[in-house]
């Protein structure tokens, strides 16, 4: 059998879609990994440079974006964060599948230059289910609680641009990771993906 | 929740591929059922009509195919076999998945006529594995082995008019079967069958 690259898979899901919970179910398997991003931040107390991210100086960011080097990026408040190119095909080239969290903006840029990345929006059943969860984890403001509220209203008018939706159930991440795991195996089975099917089938002896 | 309609499951696959054993691990499932051909061919004892098959004169037949009434038809040693729409609709309606079972040409007409059909075609490993499997059965002639390998070949040609290919290695029918279940699990998911995502959000409380 000859060596197959990883996919690269692009979550992104609203506040209360239980993102965190069903990625960090998916990256037990080893098949699953994060990349190391890059940050213009300073590094916190215990953070290393090239394992919790890669530490640039401003100048150092631009200068990657310019040379196209990252698959994306977005600037929030005030510090560049982004996937450095080289670090998520080292992933693929390993055979691993890439997850990457990333809003909807940057999505749809990863898919626009990375058009075999696999997009999903991750959603929670319902719009009265996400608020239920905003509030009862009783950590934030009203106010930030409306503003995540009226960004998902943004966010689902792009679900149309992903490759699939999947619904995250009250207690039921492992379903769902469940979901996506099935897709990640479809996916590879789907036949854009197999290159030329008839010359490795009568070429090949197993 | 609202209901779903079931996805239609058309599987090809040449002669040695193992579709016999994958398609009964499935059906096994009760998401997943056949529906009830039409044939012009004779009852053999104990076949009953509307059970095994639904048994019509060619006349009445060729007046379904006119009013196009069959999802798909072939002929074969003098007599028609087909897929009536309406069995089909019925089991789709029941939320229930369809398999078919029928071969290249047919496939790509159901997909023209029912482009939401997930079309998978079944490969063994190998043409060599396949040659091996077909002499190691000892039951047909070197002269049909060779038709049907030659068939192959020419099978294999339209695996890019299919949506996915499926590798059934030699003792995993189980591993193929579960790869066919994520395929379906996946297609659920896409985005394409989904319909208002924004709409049934906002306005469904669960």
């Amino acid at each position: 059998m000859e060596h197959k690259n990883g996919l690269l898979i692009v979550v992104s899901g609203p506040a209360g879609s239980g993102k965190g919970t069903v990625l960090s179910d998916l990256i037990k398997d080893k098949n699953y990994r994060y990349s190391v991003s890059a940050t213009t931040r300073a590094p916190r107390p215990g953070e290393v440079d090239g394992v919790n991210y890669h530490f640039l100086t401003r100048e150092a960011f631009e200068a990657r974006i310019e040379k196209g080097e990252m698959l994306e990026w977005t600037e929030y408040c005030g510090n560049y964060y982004g996937t450095p190119k080289k670090e998520a095909e080292e992933v693929l080239a390993s055979g691993c599948n890439l997850l990457l969290e990333i809003e909807v903006e940057g999505a749809c840029n990863v898919k626009k230059v990375y058009p075999q990345a696999v997009t999903i929006m991750l959603l929670p059943p319902s719009f009265a289910v996400q608020e239920a969860r905003l509030r009862g984890r009783g950590t934030e403001s009203e106010e930030k609680i409306l503003a995540r509220l009226a960004q998902t209203k943004n966010e689902i008018t792009h679900v149309g641009d992903y490759d699939y939706v999947v619904y995250n159930h009250d207690g039921m991440a492992d379903k769902t990771a469940e979901d996506i795991r099935a897709i990640v195996r479809a996916e590879e089975c789907a036949v854009r993906r197999q290159g030329d099917v008839a010359g490795s089938y009568f070429g090949s002896a197993e």
